[in-house]
């Protein structure tokens, strides 16, 4: 392609009810295509998380620690989280379908092998064919085959991450329930506010500091998030995080308008200004 | 693995009302999953057939003919077909799974592209990896992704040539709608007799037939299906073709009894010896 790809990422929280086990946010998905639909951007990549549909799953069977040696019920809890994951993305891909976006399922199972967790083969050929031909791929997080555990969960985060270096796209949008990083947990302390920029030096003090210590992640988890992230900033990918559960969000980010988010950036002076005022 | 595996085909006019658009038979996909269950082969390769799921939108769309450059509908109309292959096979997995029965979608969109309508690239080690582990990987009919003709459907058929001869399988069955081969279309005149046994010498005399004459298929089109399985019963893989539509004749396949249907052998005599009174 032409084009640099979008590599775009929904959240399972965003187009879930994380408090309700197997429970699709319909109204919530039905947005955010429409959403994508306006701004029309292409090439697209469109990877979403998991939520209520394979977190409690792949949990309940410790699928994400590997397979446990003649545990039957774990060969079938893996099958059971990847059909799980399977129905929702087929809930996302009919919604997108209906939309007139020209979406393809894609299953990580099918073809994505991990080596202790981290994606080792992948058919990239058929993404590349994919986008070629003007359709938008739809991958997830999933249940994967690992050469090493048996097998595994592959996140969507370090699938956005390792697609948007394969397919060297152009950005990464990561949309969200939470407006970005912030410098605490803004669900435990309003005090805490917004990082509206962060260069990919800045983040690793960050991830630095949270290692020295050994103390929880005070971002709320998000500080990991980003980390999944970084072999894609690393390569001068910029990637934005916004939230996605505000309408309209989503769309500015698309359009590369001004939008409340959080923008991971190399941070190489010559980047930054490239990408002043444009789309990121 | 150390045991070849059985491939299995499951027709798309045996699990779905072939008569009416998107419509599946689930009392007939839940009484084969009790077959496939009670025999309890192991390692065990499915594939299934479009039905009315599959053939009436790759046909409205015109995608196996390959892709009309910048014709936008058949672009989204590949997405439909594709999307309802997998609700089809949505369906059968999980009354798999209900059934205790370890099955993962393979969805052939994800992992395979074909060259001019043939099967040329195909992630195989994940499929080796499923066997491997225990699993069913569960395959089917499929709008793929082509290098000459952008894409194309691929036939449940070719799939399971492809794979008995990748995965070196000790047999195929193939649950079909009628009895076997007959000697001509028995739908058409009943004083058409089955033909229990046949070689591949004979099948390529049949063939020819056909071939030089260019008249229609008098077996209703039998003979072209099985003509998709020539690759691998040359490789030495026999090949039994069963009504499935009647109860047991897929459980007595599966536990190597005999049953009324078509076998198609390479035809060495000391092969055909090794098999008398075997399981297939």
């Amino acid at each position: 392609m032409s084009v640099k790809p979008t590599v775009l990422k929904l959240g399972g929280s965003v187009i879930t009810n994380k408090a309700k086990t197997l429970t699709p946010s319909l109204p919530t998905i039905e947005r955010l295509t429409k959403e994508i639909s306006r701004a029309n951007v292409s090439p697209l990549v469109l990877v979403h998380g998991g939520g209520s549909f394979g977190h409690p799953l792949a949990k309940r069977y410790a699928i994400k620690e590997g397979y446990r040696k003649g545990d039957a019920s774990q060969v079938l809890g893996f099958c059971e989280t990847h059909q799980a994951m399977v129905t929702l993305n087929k809930l996302v891909v009919d919604v997108l379908i209906q939309n007139n976006i020209p979406a393809v399922a894609v299953s990580p199972s099918s073809c994505v092998v991990t080596k202790s967790g981290r994606i080792s083969t992948m058919m990239q050929e058929l993404l590349k064919r994919l986008l070629k031909n003007g359709f938008v791929p739809v991958l997830f997080g999933d249940a994967v085959l690992d050469s090493d555990l048996g097998f595994t969960i592959l996140s969507g985060d370090q699938l956005v991450a390792y697609l948007a270096v394969r397919l060297k796209a152009a950005r990464i949008i990561m949309g969200i329930d939470v407006n970005g990083l912030f410098t605490g947990d803004p669900k435990v302390d309003s005090s805490e506010h917004l990082i509206n920029h962060i260069t990919l030096e800045e983040l690793r003090r960050m991830l630095a500091r949270i290692g020295e210590s050994k103390v929880t992640d005070v971002t709320g988890g998000m500080l990991g998030k980003i980390a999944e992230l970084m072999p894609a900033v690393e390569k001068g990918i910029p990637s934005l995080i916004v939230n996605a559960t505000k309408p309209n969000n989503l769309y500015r980010a698309l359009k590369g308008e001004r939008t409340v988010g959080t923008l991971i950036e190399r941070g190489e002076k010559t980047v930054v200004r490239k990408n002043q005022g444009k789309k990121i």
